[in-house]
């Protein structure tokens, strides 16, 4: 059996405490026979700069870069607001999603029907919902140049960033969304603003050339980014693959994840190319933050962070049938009514961080 | 009495319907001599591109600036879409903000009591919403040079958006925010990215130091633009006044608006930097966009229309008796049960945009 190298990148805040609980089925899967993982752990984020003075090591780069795979817990926190832009916590995840050229962010929004009467959202406008949002992630605004703040004459001050996006970074994007959608339903909306942003016009015209080249029995929608989050919010259901850059997808995976109606419970995976054996780099991480407010108290929803490895178990080891037991794993144990404080009901008993992922791993 | 100049510009789809409505309550508002107009009417967007090959003629823009206030309905539509990125209808509008220096974007989004059932929310999140969302409009990635599409060597093509913030600029969008805020709760958010965009890292400092300097009485929150987003939908209610950028304030404000129940209820106003005289330039609009799909069959809600009309008569002229009459007007209607499409209930019967607007009138 394949040995898979797993670098687990717990984080800050609550980071440490949900890696806690992959860790409880990564044991599982070894001792069950199936999956053989060999796992480091490093620092990333906060915990990296307390240690290193920077978010992100060399070593730590290196080891991410020779992984298999990277599971990573949630970075940042108040701790770390006061130091300068280039070392905060959230840094380090941007320079490894760049430097490991992740450029396809895959966000599933999934309401669980147990769940559905958490959502902010009627009932009847999420049950069952299953968006997968689909955002670039190296490009855009996060890492154009010039990105930067000069200091005027006068004193004032002058701030730029700058999104910047090439025909070859809309393909690739493009393609993983129309593949993804060719398993799905056949439908893929493309959000942008072309009536704004010249981004926007090379956006539309890529995807509108992808699909007509190579995809045509796929259905194409294009949508502004602004009605894009209302139609998110008035009629969620109406999206299947939804494709989108890295900043308007930042705000609208966001918001598609919060009508689930818990941001405890989504899992992502950031994917690379895919190279001539076959394989490609890969982070996977809960779309929820660090949260440093619940930090430390056991109240942390483990399920994202779960829910992250059954998405490495699929996507990078091609593992589809121990990634459908964690996340069957994940739903009998919501149907059972294992509850963790962020998705707890009237008249239920939440139960702690551990105890979830006990709860998932007695349902394994 | 006063004579104020007012340009009319009715745009394209369901613009000219709802303007149409706005010109009864204008002439009620003269018979009624509560207030004086001269109205004009031009064409803008579309409209204007059949007529002049753009979308905003020359003479238009010299009357926009000589007149007291502007009205605007909506602009873009289907047919244009083919139409070069610098004439297209949009670009009509985008010049009208910028160069009339329209920097203050105040988006109400409000829940009226008699719709609370038609938000995509439950009842008891949206039932009492009232947020001012304070969006930049003059700045940001809208306008920033370069914005450009360069076709490389391989014949593959490169496009870039720039976002520029100054200290000037993000200043004068404070004062505006915590001038409101001061009026309301007392309380702003402020929303950005700074732990991605350079712009967002000013922001956040000028924001602060604008509030410390001369607003230590409101109370001041940042919060990230994806999570704000986030919690629009989780917790509406816990916003007062937001303040942000012009791409954030495109998004969130639209979230905000759907949060309500009906796009079709929210006015907007556009207003520029008051002037030695005490006058500023004004433009108001209506958040629903040209609607093309339902243009020409009566089906339009006038009321943000008409809502724009009371804030100009609030924001521009100082008439707050008369904007709070107009708003009051609609409110009883509402309450009286009329109903346009977007807004009817089960068991109602719609009327038309005409019958919306005389019932309006009734009320006065
Ligand atoms: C932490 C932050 C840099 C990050 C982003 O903006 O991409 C986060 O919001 C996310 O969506 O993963
Ligand atoms: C029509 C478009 C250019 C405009 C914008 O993006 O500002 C619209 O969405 C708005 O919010 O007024």
């Amino acid at each position: 059996m394949t040995t898979y190298k797993l670098l687990l990148l717990p984080g800050d805040g609550i980071g440490p405490e949900v890696m806690a609980e992959v860790e409880k089925v990564v044991g599982w899967l070894k001792r069950a026979g199936l999956a053989d993982f060999e796992t480091e752990r490093d620092l990333v984020g906060g915990a990296a700069i307390d240690v290193h003075g920077k978010p992100l090591a060399d070593e730590t780069l290196a080891r991410a870069d020779a992984a298999d795979a990277i599971l990573l817990g949630a970075v940042g926190g108040p701790k770390w607001n006061g130091v300068a832009y280039d070392i905060r916590p959230e840094a380090g995840l941007l320079r490894l999603r760049k430097d490991l050229g992740l450029f396809a962010n895959l966000r599933p929004a999934i309401c669980y029907p147990a769940l559905a009467d958490a959502s902010a959202l009627k009932r009847e406008l999420v049950e069952g919902l299953d968006i997968m949002i689909v955002r670039e992630l190296t490009g855009g605004v996060y890492f154009g140049e010039p990105k930067e703040i000069t200091t005027l004459e006068d004193g004032s001050k002058r701030a730029v960033d700058t999104q910047v996006y090439t025909t070859a970074e809309i393909e690739r994007i493009a393609h993983v969304a129309f593949d993804l959608a060719r398993k799905r339903s056949g439908r893929v909306a493309s959000a942008e603003k072309n009536n704004v942003m010249k981004t926007g016009v090379l956006w539309k015209e890529v995807v509108t050339k992808v699909h007509a080249e190579h995809y045509s029995e796929v259905e194409l929608e294009h949508v502004l980014a602004d009605n894009c989050a209302m139609q998110l919010v008035r009629r969620p259901k109406q999206f299947d693959v939804l494709v989108t850059d890295n900043l308007f997808g930042d705000v609208l995976s966001d918001v598609a994840a919060m009508l689930t109606g818990s941001l405890g419970m989504l899992p992502s995976a950031s994917l690379g190319a895919t190279d001539a054996r076959g394989t490609r780099k890969a982070l996977y991480e809960p779309v929820h933050g660090s949260a440093p407010d619940i930090a430390g108290k056991g109240y942390a929803n483990p399920i994202a962070m779960i829910g992250s490895l059954a998405m490495c178990l699929r996507y990078s080891f091609g593992l589809g049938e121990a990634a459908d037991l964690v996340e069957g794993a994940i739903t009998r144990a919501l149907a059972a009514g294992a509850r963790t404080r962020d998705i707890v009901g009237v008249g239920q008993t939440p139960i702690s961080t551990a105890e979830m992922g006990d709860a998932i791993l007695r349902e394994l």
